[in-house]
């Protein structure tokens, strides 16, 4: 998701340090003592306007939550909505990209992962920038602990299929696969990004949940 | 697919002894030997009326083609319409299950398999029936040769998705996948089953294309 360039982005983030997180690095291998309380870390890279990853911290008060976006802007604006509803204190939201996540997570820290709606990049030339490519994959292999899960739902067709080749090639398992969420017996436990409100009337979404086989193996 | 019971079928099969294959174990290890030249083997399990297998024959003399078909009923159907059109000297027909096919091919004698909307057994305890399910899948790895293909279709959405999950899981590697073939590049290249041509308006008909990666690292 790409906004216009809010050139007070970095100010919000700044006058919002009670749930921002403004030093990524410094948190490394202790992300738990940010939270009030020490539970299972959840992770949304490319979290967007952050309604998906507020319903879920809201819904599971038994979960920390970490918001992760690239684009201040995006940041910024899911700052400002999350500003005019309940503060949670099981809810952070970081700006990162997410291929440097090494720098700020230690081996095995996040519980499980979202990836929601992500930037299909149609083009083959594009296909490393996919957030399923080899290169994230290897990763959120290395950020998750073991049995640690990832979550991912695209309307993007193309990215879909990318991603299925791409996940089983880099050892992962299917663990759940939905051609057709919203009509799906887990529909009714599906917590809607913004985008999928607005453009699920389009076509099907499309959702798998993975397991990194390597990890169990090796672990 | 299941016909009504027609009681001439076997009277049918032996009158096309010419291309049906009455005694399919005695051919064991040298099915090139049936051909008048020998190339590689496509195999159709559940090959219903047989458009597809012979609009495959047709198409690509530079193979041999065997149908095989559990229900006599139906493979009488194709039988019949076979022999009104041009006869094929690339095309066998034989009666037989899939589950049951180690006494009748030789390992590795298969260079290719296609599995064309097989029954979905949408019941969970039927799963085991399933042309995907791991009994099937384990078949199928001992009668393809090294570097085999399978083709897989399906217009039935839970029947892909459980496929999906199966042949990651036994091992196997998706080459190729769509999530909806008619509207996919390969769609010219596509040829369709008389199933697919009456249903694919219902919604998308998916395709997986399968190698072994078993077989590639022990071979």
């Amino acid at each position: 998701m790409r906004l216009r360039n809010n050139p007070k982005a970095y100010d919000i983030m700044e006058e919002n340090a009670d749930f921002v997180i403004l030093d990524p690095e410094s948190h490394k291998g202790k992300y738990h003592q940010l939270f009030k309380e020490n539970k299972p870390v959840f992770v949304e890279i490319g979290m967007g306007k952050g309604d998906f990853i507020y319903q879920n911290a809201l819904k599971h008060p038994e979960n920390n939550y970490i918001g992760i976006e690239k684009f201040p802007s995006v940041l910024a604006a899911a700052i400002n909505k999350i500003n005019k509803q309940e503060k949670l204190d099981n809810l952070k939201l970081m700006h990162y990209d997410a291929l440097e996540l090494l720098n700020v997570f230690e081996k095995g820290e996040i519980d499980h992962l979202f990836l929601n709606f992500s930037d299909p990049w149609p083009k083959k030339r594009h296909a490393k920038r996919r957030l399923t490519s080899p290169d994230f994959l290897n990763v959120y292999r290395q950020l998750l602990k073991k049995d640690g899960l990832i979550e991912f739902k695209t309307d993007n067709r193309g990215l879909f299929e990318y991603s299925l080749q791409s996940v089983t090639e880099n050892h992962y398992h299917l663990d759940y696969v939905s051609l057709d969420l919203h009509n799906s017996p887990e529909a009714e436990d599906n917590i809607m990004t913004e985008y999928e409100r607005k453009f699920s009337v389009n076509g099907p979404i499309y959702k798998m949940i993975l397991s990194d086989t390597m990890e169990k193996n090796n672990g």
